[in-house]
């Protein structure tokens, strides 16, 4: 697939000034085995001010207060956001948060908080990274005991349909697509992508000089009927190029670019079958594809209604998750390596790590670690060392890191069925004024106004944006991200329940949400 | 000097998909005083796995040893590599790894063991970066706490002869550099480079599309006599330019690049009256100057003969420090808002945090940030959590920093004049083979190889540089680190005493060093 690397990425060489370009060794030469160090400008680690690092790690996400009444709150900061919703909106527990106790909770949970550290030492054995490499200059590919981590987790959760993959750490997603762009396209290259997308991506393809050209989607509400890019479309788009596209005739698309499970922002997921058709398309047509996936691990099933706790017993089996709820991601079906896919830990771990990885065959992540060397350098090692150990010290590496996110799963499942229960309990919903996507992972869902035929959509999603805003709730209408801003007939608003601090709060936006809507059609879609 | 940025720079433009380009609001409409978030894809803080994190920080470099007969050893890994290197090499105080008692070094030096703990919460005031706050999504520019850090402390030490300046964070040194480049140069556009420099900005300017111009350097030995820059030679080249280089004819260079303290590879430093020249020429001739200084607060005053202890006695005052000894940034003296100067924790810290910043004007600032927003997003929280916790919590703010790294400090004035005082006692120095370069600032110091005339210096400095690898010694030859591969007249290494474990390391490589240059020289200058 060298074909498919951009110009600029296929010349790019590295160098080292250390080695350098010398001449062939003289004869009698012996390397010596111990050389003592007066060549690398690092400092030693006995420089580093930080000696050793603690760190204090939960078992469950809002343990503190995941067997409380008031579930998924985060406790710390719990009193005075209720206390500020209070003075304005009904709490629909009625519970008080001065009664509540960490403590039961934590027994409850039977969580032994001796085992909650996890002890990063200046020095230690090669299983851990320790501060002496972490805190040093190091790999711009990322620390090998990181690195090892993520061929491990991809060989078991999406082991590629091919041998030469490997992955590369970097900085979060937002880096790792920046750098997916650039290995792919030069000036004037195409690149297709969702008509409603990650549009910071967007900047990304034109800073590497490529063209977006968007791709229908069928938006349908019916459960699992859609599954995001409309294939008919975009095989007719590709039958019929020159006609279809005559501004880019004789010029065929370098790449696709799709976030196809949980996108963003429809929060539409591509089944397996569904992905094997669009893989068959980049093979008739020699595309690459970007595979986005930042959240596609924490799959939801179809909507229920929600009880009050967060349900821990439907905390899934490894095995169980892997084969009935995950779907495979496109490096399993993808025997040309023509794949390059791209995870974050931001929201697996936390995003003020600034880490994530790309899988793909070794000379695409060959030509992304060569444009690290020259543009971003490596990520940062103190966020790789805490990583680290945390999955290995603490949840006790592949299977462990698995298990933790199953136990984000639960959390999140509760909280769309919380945030969909009350729109479905809505008077707007039951006046059919709405209706939503319900996804099948990550964190949005999508809410549908039905506005009467012939009305003016553009300019009156964004009076309704207003009212939104008047009511108290933020959302994002979808025009705001789709790639082509001509499209003025966007019905849609992005919705995310995993900011909110707990199901109250859900509850609240969700209530302001849908008054403001059966508000504005009772005033005939006027303010 | 907005004329100064790249066309790139001036015309690349931020947006936000959740504000993203509405209509104007409708009358009667009221911004909600507490807005549910349902609009922007964060984690709540509760999905993050990390509740608390303790940091034990030292209060000086090396303290576990520090007043013990091994100065600046990295007490854990002592044993092994002084076993290691103790089978093929004398040990010069003859002191046995096995009587050190890091209590009694501690008690020496008055540490109370107490006070080394800074602890990170999930939830703190706005004083310190919290959990929270740090490991969530945060500004590109850096989070508000180190931001203002960086500000207060280039306020202290190298305060701008203007008022419109600014600093971002970036990730280190490398990132900054870059980000300098991309704002600055388009295609074919003309930046100045001191003939030997940190080679690999080099390409970060060919990624921006520009062109490097070396600038001839003075290396004289003499103490105090060179300052980098031939400034004879840069003067004649702007007055002339046309003639000088004629395939640059008309194109007048858009930058200068310097290393202006502990410069890198010579380890010469620029007086405060030599950069008001270079500073003239750049008003004269309307050049930006991109200031590259990692380690320049490492002043190091001329070379005394060591003791076998770090002279604790020598940390300075923060007064006496800022008046003596610092030499006052291109910054401090620029009136027009030209400068652009980059700098990294790395060396004050650790590289592996991945953090440094720039200081320059707003305009500048501004374009960097519009750069970070597509490519390289936010620098890692993680990172400014840890860093600037310590500084607040246990350094103590600016002041603090600064008497942190003045321990730094003396920790590597004392290994360069143990480096130092050991070639000077060789045979080789006293044979007159070899000269160095004494440095007043950083890591470097050059070792000049007095060749007879008419050798074929190329040819001899590799094979001298097998030599040393022979020996189990590792230098950077000059050539290396030279702009212009044609330039074959490269007569000297760069050493570094910054990684050395010990100083029985640093004596134990300076007499590897140049025992081998003495045995060259005695064979003719072959292997």
């Amino acid at each position: 697939m060298s074909h498919l690397l951009s110009e600029r990425a296929a010349k790019r060489t590295v160098s080292s000034f250390i080695s350098g370009d010398s001449v062939p060794p003289p004869e009698g030469y012996k390397p010596h085995p111990n050389t003592l160090p007066l060549h690398w400008g690092m400092p030693n680690e006995g420089f580093f001010p930080v000696d050793s690092i603690e760190l204090n790690i939960i078992d469950y996400p809002f343990q503190k207060s995941l067997a409380l009444p008031v579930t998924n709150a985060s406790l710390e900061s719990l009193q005075p956001t209720l206390s500020a919703s209070l003075n304005e909106s009904r709490l629909t527990n009625g519970h008080s948060a001065t009664t509540l106790s960490v403590d039961d909770s934590l027994r409850k949970l039977k969580i032994n908080k001796e085992n909650s550290k996890v002890v990063i030492s200046k020095y230690s054995d090669n299983k851990y990274i320790d501060l002496a490499h972490g805190l040093q200059y190091s790999e711009n590919a990322g620390l090998p005991q990181l690195l090892k981590f993520t061929e491990d987790f991809i060989h078991r959760v999406h082991k590629p349909a091919y041998e030469e993959w490997s992955t590369i750490i970097t900085s979060g997603a937002g880096d790792g697509l920046n750098k997916a762009a650039e290995v792919l396209l030069d000036d004037g290259d195409i690149i297709l992508v969702e008509e409603f997308t990650f549009t910071p991506f967007l900047k990304n393809i034109e800073q590497a000089g490529g063209i977006a050209v968007p791709i229908k989607m069928d938006l349908s509400t019916e459960p699992d009927k859609s599954q995001g890019i409309d294939l008919g479309y975009l095989t007719d788009l590709l039958e019929n190029w020159d006609e279809r596209i005559p501004e880019y005739k004789g010029k065929k698309p370098k790449a696709l670019y799709t976030i196809p499970t949980g996108q963003n922002p429809t929060g539409l997921t591509q089944t397996l079958e569904f992905r094997k058709k669009i893989y068959a398309l980049a093979e008739k047509y020699d595309f690459a594809i970007i595979e986005d996936d930042p959240y596609g691990y924490l799959t939801l099933p179809p909507y229920q209604k929600p009880q009050g706790f967060v349900k821990l017993d439907e905390l899934l089996t490894i095995d169980e998750y892997l084969k009935n709820h995950l779907t495979p991601s496109y490096v399993t079906i993808d025997t040309s390596g023509r794949v390059i896919r791209v995870e974050t830990f931001s929201k697996l771990f936390a995003p003020g790590l600034r880490l994530g990885f790309v899988v793909a065959h070794k000379k695409f992540i060959k030509a992304i670690d060569n444009y690290a060397a020259v543009v971003t350098r490596q990520p940062s090692g103190l966020a790789q060392i805490v990583l680290q150990n945390t999955i290995e010290q603490k949840f006790g590496g592949v299977d462990g890191f698995i298990n933790w996110f199953l136990k984000l799963r639960v959390s999140y499942i509760h909280r769309r069925n919380v945030l969909l229960n009350q729109i479905y309990e809505s008077k707007a919903y039951k006046d059919k004024l709405i209706e939503v996507i319900d996804p099948r992972a990550g964190m949005f869902a999508s809410l549908v106004i039905n506005f009467p035929p012939g009305t003016n959509v553009y300019e009156k999603i964004f009076l309704l944006n207003w009212k939104f805003s008047h009511y108290g709730v933020g959302v994002v209408p979808g025009f705001n991200l789709a790639v082509d801003k001509g499209n003025k007939n966007v019905n849609f608003f992005r919705l995310t329940y995993a900011p909110s601090p707990n199901d109250d709060l859900i509850i609240e936006a969700a209530n302001r949400l849908t008054n403001a809507v059966s508000d504005f059609f009772a005033k005939n879609l006027e303010f």
